[in-house]
């Protein structure tokens, strides 16, 4: 099927850039010489989660149980929840879990700690733990340094659970726009993270992981010395909030390419230099902005309602007629994926295949 | 089931509420002798829309032909779409629909009542039509007065097509926070309307419907005069940003009351006065602000993430534990909707039933 047959608003993967993409990241972490674990809450896509793994991802993360379930079941065999997992019914189901995959899970409360291992101990399985300590996002996770100790004490000190190291991801790093403030924000979670990895070694306890990183700052984790496992997600699909940080001669941050678009049709021409999308509010998600429209950087895509948009065609030459479809790159693309069923996979113009979306909506 | 027991993010509905929101309202419209055709786009739910119409409405409104299309085959036999459809397969499948219900369509444009005739005309339906006319709104529709006289003339000539009046949607007037700043925004419209009115009256056009009002208008359109087609769709639920609107006498809006929330869990406690909670980006809209914390008035939500948010217990007595249940009330009811395939129906603390949200996703 040609990619104009399609029907709008559908979501789009740009095979090709997708491609480069997934192949790019594998390549810089090889060359690093430590492991990538991306995060699924980007795509929910057990597909994409197998390719990741082909090219060299030692699992993938997830954020919620429900997530990790529809990904396992879909053929993935390794699974980080890189999230605190809170009450008896998530737990046993994440307990569950670890009878069809390898499952690890994040902590940072010593009660949960103990109703993780009652849920293991029921279930009879042996579940993978990372201690999250606050490096600076400041949203979960107990203090570095002696509370982590604290905690991973805890954690050895269960029989069902095993201490795999800490989860350090500095979630605020990544969409700070300069390059040198990523950079400095970085090098301080790195700090703390190195800190807590000596405290726990000047106690007999070894850091197997060390996890965290982002799309945004991958590259100062990944030269850190202390980050040996990343669970950046967005990179296969960027952003356009990424695309406003700056790189570190001040341009455009290009580290990957938009592969995520937003196909839409023209469905009302109100004004010489405005028209109305199909696109809105339950299309695509608005926190990190407007999305751009892709080979019209001068349309202005604005004022959305709940299935419409606006395009102001003001500063550009652009001419647009009812009917007319193009492509918005979505300002986040996590939560945009969560509203679709599908994605529409194009290569060349032509849609070559879909790919369901299995953990939309796995919310909990 | 005890409210409790059901796991989180979840959405649910306050039985008793809602009922008693769609019983005010069915009362207020039967009053100004008029008619209610509630948009459906708020709760995509076909049970919700069959005890609409149960309560006196006419029909319901959707925003989509996929959206009708899962209403219409859950039960719904008068549908109209108050927006415009373009693209030969969604008129198609919307002349489709005219076989299984009494369906109306919105037109803003001369091509597309073609277009729409020739669908109409292939499947061998006959279709309701509604002209838009953009009264400050700013979105879709043609002007009033002449450009909304050509279109109906061009509609009335249509033999599948029937001119049934006007779409006269003030959108930008629902969430004006004053009540005499909404007020003249819709005299102003009804203005508009009825000068549209009287020149197609003129011309020997009679309007059977001239369609309009939200939530946040509904009392301006209901005594205009003008209108006698009510569209309100949030007043069943009660969007936390409605709350924010002002009533005549400078107090909350609070014509209904809120029946909607997100249940989530406290799932991390790192600091003494914040607490993190596991509902984010995928399980609530942001567009119109944050939500609010249901008996907690003092307490704010801050800081949303894809799967998280925290709540600032800083100006609050709240004392708030790991695993502690509690309800959100979305900024935005509409595209939160949209993210869940259940809501929980809940009356006195106990779930009653599940309903299915069946245009869950339903965006083309």
């Amino acid at each position: 099927m040609p990619l104009g047959d399609v029907d709008t608003p559908a979501l789009l993967i740009d095979l090709d850039a997708f491609e480069r993409n997934v192949e790019l990241m594998a390549k810089n972490i090889e060359s690093y010489g430590i492991r990538l674990r991306p995060h699924a809450k980007t795509h929910k896509c057990a597909v994409i989660a197998r390719r990741q793994m082909a090219r060299g991802a030692v699992g993938i993360c997830c954020q919620k149980v429900s997530e990790a379930e529809a990904l396992v079941y879909g053929g993935v065999d390794n699974v980080l929840v890189s999230n605190e997992v809170v009450g008896r019914q998530k737990l046993e189901r994440l307990a569950g879990l670890a009878r069809a995959a390898r499952v690890a899970v994040c902590v940072d409360d010593a009660g949960n700690v103990e109703a993780l291992e009652k849920a293991a101990a029921l279930v009879g399985v042996s579940i993978d733990v990372l201690v999250e300590i606050n490096v600076g996002a400041d949203r979960c996770g107990v203090r570095p340094g002696e509370a982590g100790l604290a905690l991973a004490r805890k954690v050895e000190a269960s029989d069902h659970l095993r201490f795999a190291g800490l989860q350090a991801y500095q979630g605020r790093a990544q969409h700070l726009r300069g390059f040198a403030e990523r950079r400095q924000a970085i090098e301080a979670a790195a700090g703390e993270a190195r800190r807590t990895v000596d405290l726990l070694a000047a106690h007999g306890i070894a850091c197997e992981t060390v996890a965290g990183a982002g799309t945004g700052t991958w590259r100062f984790e990944a030269g850190s010395g202390v980050y040996n496992e990343l669970q950046a997600g967005s990179y296969i699909f960027m952003d356009a909030d990424y695309a406003r940080n700056r790189n570190a001669d001040g341009g455009r941050f290009d580290d990957f390419e938009h592969s995520l678009f937003v196909y839409t049709t023209v469905m009302s021409t109100p004004e010489p230099r405005r028209v109305v999308v199909d696109a809105g509010l339950k299309s695509m998600a608005f926190d990190s902005g407007m999305p751009g429209v892709a080979g019209m950087e001068s349309v202005q895509y604005a004022g959305p309602s709940d299935e419409h948009g606006n395009l102001n065609l003001s500063e550009s030459n652009a001419k647009l007629s009812l009917g007319d479809k193009l492509r918005l790159i979505p300002g986040h693309c996590d939560p945009t994926v969560n509203l679709y069923d599908w994605f529409v996979c194009v290569r060349k113009e032509r849609v070559e295949c879909l790919w369901p979306i299995v953990a939309r909506g796995a919310v909990w």
